[in-house]
């Protein structure tokens, strides 16, 4: 990857870092270290744990100002459906992160840019660097503009808004089979069902979801689905 | 409680919220608000989850910038043993802050104000206000001042520095029996041993702690039963 890449992905995003190393950091995975052990090459695990933190913070901030009447407990359930593994690397393949990574052989052959644990690390990688490059106002910033508008809550937690229309479209581009969404199980008293769905794209499996409506769960494994399929 | 405690509290930790009533709600227990119904009372959960929040990412930032070789899983590691029960209880305790507690009247006479969970609540809450009050900033100055020095590295993860000296002192203040540590279980091969050491005070369980060496596991034993013993 040139280091061109880096520029058109600033540019992209509308952000100038003033340490480019930090961005090209929070880009490098360790597979890439492994195999480029001369120089001071640092892989982006720090950031990811620094990130993490950034993006638990900016999101409980988002949610109790969002949300000034939900109790303790609700508030906590939606920030953990946010910040989590197939949440992240939505958002982390709608600003296209995966492009740019830097990875080792290997695990380029195995699909890693695609592969959604990858991608949710690197959107927090990203977020830990923005964050020690501009500061925790203008990550706010970023993320009121590239994360928030995306998530939507209804009574039990927060969705992927458009993470169904998403995985149509990303399968068509792909030229993949049918999408099919199916109940696989329903749990819980009346007042408080839970359903499992499991989306399947010409018959194989690729992702499954919880929630307490069926619609809600559809969206979780379309979200699941969509960190899994490769552009 | 009277009013003027809030203004006493504000000189003693030399603090001046604008919001008065921000500060006021994180120290109101759910207890306290389940007595007055009347009136707007809020207790102090949702303070808590935003605290949490805050507390996460200012020692993260802290860990990240303090020790800057170490791996992403050991700063995981540092960070769940900083904010965690004990240890946030431990703090609350030494900044006073289960005095200026409001209490419903059941909660108070079952010794709440000295309850371990929830002087960790405390805390959580007393900081989720100062972050809304005063920013960030502000947050990580107080915590630089009142938290980061009493936390010490070993190779392994974090400790209250001194918590086996502070149990003693309080434990004498109290009048109570002699302390004693005694390793309850030795696992985990040569090279990741595991040491679970309990204190007792005068024959009585007071708290468990867990480390990589005895010592550890002696000052998170005592940094628990710490936060047990009223003053």
């Amino acid at each position: 990857m040139r280091h061109e890449s880096f520029d058109e992905l600033q540019q992209k995003l509308q952000l100038a870092f003033r340490q480019g190393k930090l961005l090209r950091q929070a880009f490098t995975h360790t597979s890439y270290v492994n195999e480029h052990k001369r120089g001071s090459v640092q892989d982006n695990e720090r950031l990811e744990f620094l990130g993490d933190a950034v993006l638990q913070l900016l999101v409980s901030d988002y949610l109790f100002k969002t949300y000034p009447k939900r109790p303790e407990g609700e508030l906590t359930r939606m920030r953990a459906s946010v910040v989590c593994e197939p949440s992240l690397a939505y958002f982390a393949e709608r600003l296209e992160l995966g492009k740019y990574v830097l990875l080792g052989r290997g695990e380029e052959q195995l699909g890693g840019r695609h592969r959604q644990a990858l991608l949710a690390d690197l959107f927090e990688s990203f977020i830990g660097a923005l964050f020690l490059d501009a500061g925790i106002e203008k990550t706010k910033t970023f993320l009121e503009k590239h994360m928030f508008p995306y998530i939507e809550s209804n009574d039990f937690g927060l969705l992927m808004k458009d993470a169904k229309s998403k995985l149509q479209e990303r399968s068509q581009h792909l030229g993949l089979g049918a999408i099919d969404y199916r109940i696989v199980e329903e749990r819980g008293p009346a007042h408080d069902r839970e359903f499992v769905v499991e989306v399947s794209i010409g018959d194989e499996g690729f992702g499954v979801g919880k929630g307490r409506t069926k619609k809600e769960a559809e969206q979780r494994a379309a979200a699941e689905a969509w960190g899994k399929l490769s552009r």
